[in-house]
């Protein structure tokens, strides 16, 4: 396991990105629409990345800022084998948001964890 | 700049290093009280850390519990060169928490910038 990405909700993408990068030396390496987000990831020297995520109209993210307000929305951990992370949760006793491997931005596999029964922390496993 | 740590506020660091460890094979590295706070290192295989944040009587992880709740409190970002880093922030026109590198947990020198200049994430620099 390894870090792989800091999510972070924003009401403002291009702006935010333009500031991470001036400050970070952070550029886009990515960017889409997905699942009714606006999606930028900003590459940092190591390989890691900010993942923005905008909403466009509506959607959970929407749901976030105005519940949290912006800021950092979850940690992504990358790994070689998702089915084997997931097995690993279950026997630690986390609740799963994704029962199994789906699609997630930029062509990766993705699957969430309940962050109730992570201390509060929305993990993320990815493989790319 | 790199991931150097993922920075956790939570009522129970014992417990929660237990369960990450388990979950994402990453062992205590380090642990020391800091500033009022126990302070708990998790280590991930490739260096990167998770930082614990069990308060001990009050301060502001234990104001943020009360005000947020357990989970994510900052993101650390590795520079080899503090100073400079600090002064990029101010060229960005950031806010900085620390004016100047303090020392820090595990012996680091750290500096803060304000989230409400940095998208409402709350950033460190660190230098090992």
């Amino acid at each position: 396991m390894r870090f792989d990405h800091v999510g972070v909700a924003t009401r403002d993408a291009a702006d935010l990105a333009d500031l991470f990068d001036g400050l970070l030396d952070a550029p886009v390496a990515h960017e889409e629409t997905f699942d009714g987000m606006g999606v930028v990831f900003l590459e940092l020297d190591d390989g890691g990345y900010f993942e923005l995520l905008e909403p466009d109209d509506g959607g959970a993210i929407a749901d976030y800022l105005d519940r949290e307000g912006p800021g950092i929305h979850h940690v992504a951990l990358a790994t070689d084998d998702l089915p084997a992370a997931l097995d690993r949760a279950r026997d630690s006793g986390v609740d799963l948001v994704d029962e199994a491997p789906r699609p997630g931005a930029w062509g990766h596999e993705v699957a969430f964890l309940h962050p109730r029964s992570t201390g509060g922390v929305l993990v993320e496993f990815v493989e790319h």
